[in-house]
């Protein structure tokens, strides 16, 4: 057999890249892992952060139990979707600017820093003003005109990974936004396309732990979007951070039977109290 | 073993649904399947249609040998990228209004109807105001806030599937522009993620034909972006057609070997014309 | 950032091939594309070759009237299934060699060729003793110790592609056989796995006409288990002949209902003539 | 839209399961969890099992040195591969009976429990003769004829998980072994398929998690397979355990830059003292 059949088999793609893509975001460039503060919270430091709440702000009840035992259990940021991206439009779309309003009494009430979804150019400045962090979607980590505009926000950004998306297509999506001049980025795997019909999502924590290699940034994990099962969040919050995670993001309800939205991974707040307690004791090694 | 058991191994998200969420997409919805008239083009007729041109508008001279080539093959949409989305910050972002700009010198000097895509609910009027027919990219399928401001634009819709969506988000995605007011869709298949590195995604022609068994919408195939390999095109393209597509997509360039973008897949102009020998061929069957 | 953390980024595989280990199935190691012989059938000319049969050979009647079918609408190979591979121990696993002996009378009866599959080592024997062609199976595809052993055979094989094989590793399969001493090897894509619930896996024909790029042995295509779904089967037939492909694998049954494996995909006897008139319109394109 | 469209996007497949096909390896079927006696190891208890030792055995040296790494740093079980499943029939398939005698030496000589592959039917006896524990390889893990004879051997087996295996399949794989007679049955997980250029293979700890949950067999997982980086192994074997791996299977090699098979997972013996530092504090918990 020839050269050029041998070559035949070989990827198309497979050129030598004449510059590296990931510039700004490369771990090489910082002496140290970045240090990503919201509120009170500093992510990339030697303590996990745990970002924790509803789904979906329902109801300003709803929402400030879940912000109470946040608070509680110790967890560090409050979350909670105002705008809610739906793959039908007939689900549930989020209380949109209602929403903001409730998680900004909460975060006043309380002291507690929140993130909350953006999903569209439109809505950055109104969600800038109500919540500390900004959260880019999994749908969206390749939306560039979001994420451009981002990239000249003051706000931290929270980048999930793309439900598809290889880690270094991630960490070039956080190149996006710090070529631009936003570089307060938590990247946070939440999960990759599952042919298993029992999980939602594959969590790829090795992916997780690979992107922390490459990049200064810090990089949490999301085990309740990663699974879909609120069975299986305590013992991948415990994986996770033994990974190495900077922190966490779970859902949790107050009556996780009754939630509008993502009600088989929400967890209640008894629960979300033991994961509490896991991630205290594996940060504590 | 007992029921409860049983139970734990089944889906926790396998519950009936209440509703059916596929409403205006549906088959069932219209007695006929839909026309969608771009320009000279129809799409959902008896005659499939052929969308061709360059990855992105690179110059006025490229584009208009690319069209051509694209007018004396008979194919009846050119296509051409302004506003492109790419994985790197650094990499060709399209030429922006200019390319618009060329484009609509070229739909003016050929009479060609053009298709470009568009990135971000800013662009929508600019792009508008050029060519005839808006496309979402993969990337951007479940940007809803982009999908619903096109439901309100009065212009055909190119929707592609998402790079790992099934075929019932696709659907959806569809959904919310048809909710919306605009049921001027075309729905194409790119391909989906794959593990196999010898090829740029796969092509998955099955989810391509169910889909036009759920809808009443066109829909057409991209073998260009689904095999990333342009000698796998040709077979391709017949292979869409012959599978009951509406119409192609696809890439071609004067200098394949010189494209700014996706050079490995785009076509040059004479194994073009063979594309669509094969594609009338089939076509008469 | 510097040339190592460029090189950080690349897979850790991305090794030159000191060797190409693509050597006796490569396309440059024949002048022409290799002919496969299977009773009064020819994989690799000018026609394609259609097997068709049950899934599993049940009784005598039920073969026999789908023997009757295949031969009438014109198709070259008898298929059945009398060992069956079976993802639950506790589900039907074939009439074993009583089902041989069924393949074997209505071999005898009708003149058809039959190829069935062959699941272990020790069934060799048996199984050649009986039929014309013998089948390894998708989920045996790497169980190199049965292709070491057919290798020796003097019976022609169908490789199925592994559930998610790459093309080189179904192409390496091939190898052991060739290698062996066994050039009597057609290959057969059956699809991939999925993760979209409405298909049974990715029907994938550009990886199958990739495949006949890379070598000279025939291949054919399965919609029925790429599909699993008998509303594609048409379609993905006239689809895999377009792109190219020797021949075709189509499950059928007098009373698909009643079928005892694989029920969602058998076709009737009347709609796989229908799928039989569509390939001869296909092939004399 | 009309009953018989929604029913139309459902599964095919989403029948109703008359009969649950998980049965002698569910969890509710004993009332507690198995352990497996390998040696002087026992799987399924309080302790974690780690199985250390080289891809292939490659010379009484380099196996006994790894054995004595394995030994020194407090490993339960030493692994070692004589019949190697390789992709291409032209790399190296390991030493083979040969293979086998060093290991039985090396057991001998340190009183270490010992884990070898066997790929055929043909060879259960003679590595039954020489080792331990008997080792399916992932892409046996459907091979039911290996299974079936397996199911009547008295040593214990060690289950790899199939490549593209849902959780379910791989339980089902193990119900072979239960239903011929042998419940001596560790699972591993070793990734899936991955779409990462990145990985060699997604490492599935929620998919270990959701096994566990699901059957009374001790369950372990294989962070060198699954990842195919040495840079990862001692993150992942962190992970495994804290997500409630019952041990962990790990490649090690004296110099791993000389092995000859999968040199870039495995850990040199300094490296591999770490991990099992790791393990015991993760276990301490």
């Amino acid at each position: 057999m020839n050269a050029t059949a041998v070559e035949s088999i070989e990827p198309v793609a497979a050129k030598p890249a004449a510059t590296n893509p990931l510039r700004l975001v490369c771990r090489s460039m910082r002496e140290k892992r970045s240090l990503v503060q919201v509120g009170t919270a500093c992510f990339g430091g030697p303590q996990p952060v745990v970002i924790a709440g509803p789904c979906s702000v329902e109801s300003y009840e709803q929402t400030r139990l879940a912000a109470d035992a946040v608070k509680a259990a110790g967890a560090g940021v409050l979350r909670g979707g105002a705008f809610k991206p739906r793959t039908s439009p007939y689900d549930f779309q989020g209380l949109g600017v209602e929403g903001l309003e409730i998680l900004a009494r909460i975060r006043h009430e309380t002291g507690l820093p929140v993130v909350s979804e953006v999903m569209s150019t439109d809505d950055i400045d109104i969600v800038a003003g109500h919540v500390d962090m900004l959260q880019v979607g999994a749908r969206n980590m390749q939306n560039f005109a979001l994420l451009r505009r981002l990239s000249k926000c003051d706000r931290p950004i929270l980048l999930k990974r793309g439900p598809a998306s290889t880690v270094k297509e991630w960490l070039l999506a956080a190149e996006y936004l710090l070529a631009g001049g936003n570089d307060q980025v938590v990247l946070c795997e939440r999960g990759v396309r599952s042919y298993d019909p029992e999980l939602r999502n594959t969590f790829d924590l090795a992916g997780m732990a690979l992107a922390r290699q490459l990049t200064h940034l810090p990089v949490i994990a999301d085990p309740s979007h990663a699974t879909g099962r609120r069975d299986l969040i305590r013992s991948m919050s415990r994986a996770a951070l033994a990974a190495g995670a900077d922190g966490l993001m779970i859902e949790i309800h107050p009556q996780p039977s009754a939630a509008l939205s993502d009600a088989d991974q929400a967890l209640d707040l008894a629960s979300f109290s033991l994961v509490m307690d896991d991630a205290a004791a594996i940060s504590a090694l």
